[in-house]
């Protein structure tokens, strides 16, 4: 077999398709986020950022930087180990008290990445627990969805933010079964947000655990950055609460946070977990900067909702076609790869616009969009310039305006 | 279900055969390496690690954390998002062409971390290429065996570095199916090294593709830190050689080497790619400067042999059980979970030496061991130290020497 004719043959696909991914080259400006240098073939230029999921610029602030570049000095660049084999550092410890903390439970648990955690501990609860059904949210993260297969536990998928699917799927169960309900806050790419107390409540009715993704939610939302289950009183409520330290919180990594007998077991038998080298030092020291900043300020939270408001309204002026909902990513949805490639490439050549066309497997196909994460960064300005930029390409288009 | 109450109980079973996990909180001390500050709860002191896989130390070397440094000061914290959505970085594709380079091959993929290239990239080629059979070595890491696992095709275990049992596995399976050999160059635990050659030529003679982890190796092995595939002159023939930043090149994150379209083939298909958050560019940065290095700089890999030849000669000396192999990794067999841990304990508190019980399921039950990694950094008497303790541990134990 001619495996690399093989594999040239199923690119071809995405090629004629339109979702073949190019990455764009960029080198970001500390200090002057979210301006970049992008990097072409044909020279470099300077691009504004406008689908970062550095939703609070915290990649960028001062304390974090300072935070990293203390502990390099201090220990060095890499941990050396995984967690139980010299690759426990002082700052993974104090990291993991401060997400406890955060979240108002016992402990909590670091991985390499919120991919890594929605994976490790679903996959380690569904198959370590005899007879666990998991209840998956349909919308769920990639991640939480290999967890699930990785499991090989029973598993029923309830319609998107869909209560009574939920609780129909919960009462047709075996009542004697262990049971799980997993879920996310800030669901990435269209923006809406789950019922979680309706969710508890049906978690008490059914005597099942809760499992909250909160990875595009803390930083972002809460009194204290703790996301939206803090905003909304209920994180006590929830058995585990996932999260990222590589959006809001500007830095890399992923964690849950739950009981300590919960983060123990996940800690003792996640193969995830276990066989992997632990976060540099300097990562840990960032994230605990970023953390503790947004605990008690709560400035760039604000200014991140008042960009997110300037820019539904600008959209809305022009009958530019965003998806409605309560969170801060705007989704412009163009319903075609090409068409959405095509925007993209000419919003970046052109207008000198970054906004990464997603398509599929990203989001379902014929859902193909820009996705606008505004940022306390972008300027009045800024916003400007995009929407002039997107109406001008938009009455250029095909689709016609007002479709989503 | 009272499910803290059922994971208590399954840790109990950890406690009750020694099993059970208590991670070192170590504070390295970046210049003064292997030298690291040991917190516990009552009090703190200097410990000297003798179980890293900062193999060469150059998770220290000022190369690379003034690249890290640089980078934090040119582009900030994180990256901000997955490659595709504004996470690659300008490093991430430099770090790309130099991953490439090292190995001779078009092309490199970057991943959050070794044990992710290996689940993502065997996981993905298993699950696409229509009746793929997995050839897999019987010792693979975990890593392996869960991407294996993932892939859901079928599979051969052969007997650990067994080219009989490789090839009677080979010539009984279907001549038409596609094949993959999956198999590492140094074995983390053991220490013991491939025959790539014969296993080459096998897969050679029955159409194989072969995929190499090297990430014990690289860095330590060949001219310019190509692994023991470069010191054999044998990269052109492997199809993948995977290898990670985190071990001997001091930083973070995995990688694979490849053909251009076996490496885009994998980008664009592979979820544990696809939907994470890409390595910060400080890390990437850091990854390039210990490459560059250790590329055209061999005192880091002269001084570590020296140095496990050094703590070999001693440990004969004084009959001293370590098993034989010609790689870097000396590993002290005790053969019971309980003794192997208070043998480490006693090094810790009275000799303090850093030294991990290495324990199931990172090995298998009945073989636990210390592990010892020597370093560059090691000095003589920091050898003679060690082992003296260990030989008055030694004698103190019910173990009868020579056992392994």
């Amino acid at each position: 077999m001619d495996f690399d004719r093989f594999f040239q043959s199923q690119l071809q696909r995405l090629h004629d398709d339109g979702s073949y991914r190019v990455f764009a080259d960029l080198e970001r400006k500390q200090g002057l986020y979210p301006l970049a240098t992008r990097h072409a073939a044909n020279g470099s230029n300077d691009v504004t950022v406008w689908c970062s999921n550095d939703y609070l610029g915290m990649g960028q602030h001062p304390k974090v930087l300072a935070a990293m570049k203390a502990a390099i000095e201090c220990c060095g660049a890499g941990s050396g180990g995984t967690r139980n084999i010299s690759g426990t550092s002082h700052y993974h410890v104090a990291l993991e008290r401060e997400l406890a903390e955060l979240h108002g439970k016992d402990s909590a648990l670091l991985f390499t990445s919120g991919y890594v955690a929605n994976w490790a501990t679903l996959g380690t609860l569904g198959a370590r627990i005899p007879g666990l059904i998991i209840f998956s949210d349909a919308s769920n993260h990639a991640s939480m969805i290999e967890g699930i297969r990785y499991a090989g536990c029973a598993k029923a998928i309830w319609r998107h933010n869909d209560l009574r699917d939920l609780e129909a799927k919960l009462a047709a169960a075996n009542p004697t079964s262990p049971k799980l309900i997993a879920f996310e806050s800030v669901y990435s790419m269209d923006g809406d947000i789950a019922p979680i107390k309706e969710i508890c409540d049906l978690a008490d009715k059914y005597g099942a655990m809760t499992y909250l993704d909160e990875v595009h939610a803390v930083g972002v939302y809460g009194p204290r950055g703790g996301g939206i289950a803090e905003r909304e009183g209920l994180m006590e409520r929830l058995t585990v609460i996932e999260g990222t330290l590589a959006k809001a919180f500007g830095v890399m990594g992923g964690y849950i946070a739950a009981s300590r007998q919960l983060c123990d077991f996940v800690r003792s038998f996640a193969s995830g977990f276990i066989f992997t080298t632990s976060l540099p030092p300097s990562l840990a020291a960032g994230a605990i900067a970023s953390i503790q900043h947004l605990k008690t300020n709560s400035s760039e939270r604000v200014r991140h909702q008042e960009s997110v408001r300037r820019i539904r309204v600008q959209l809305n002026r022009y009958g530019l076609p965003h998806l409605e909902n309560p969170s801060h990513i705007v989704p412009f949805i163009v319903g075609d790869a090409a068409k959405c490639k095509w925007i993209s490439d000419i919003l970046l050549e052109d207008f000198h616009v970054y906004l990464q066309p997603i398509n599929y497997p990203t989001v379902p196909k014929g859902t193909e969009r820009l996705r606008i994460t505004p940022n306390p960064t972008h300027s009045e300005a800024d916003i400007t310039h995009l929407v002039n930029a997107l109406r001008s390409l938009w009455s250029n288009c095909a689709l016609a305006r007002g479709v989503a």
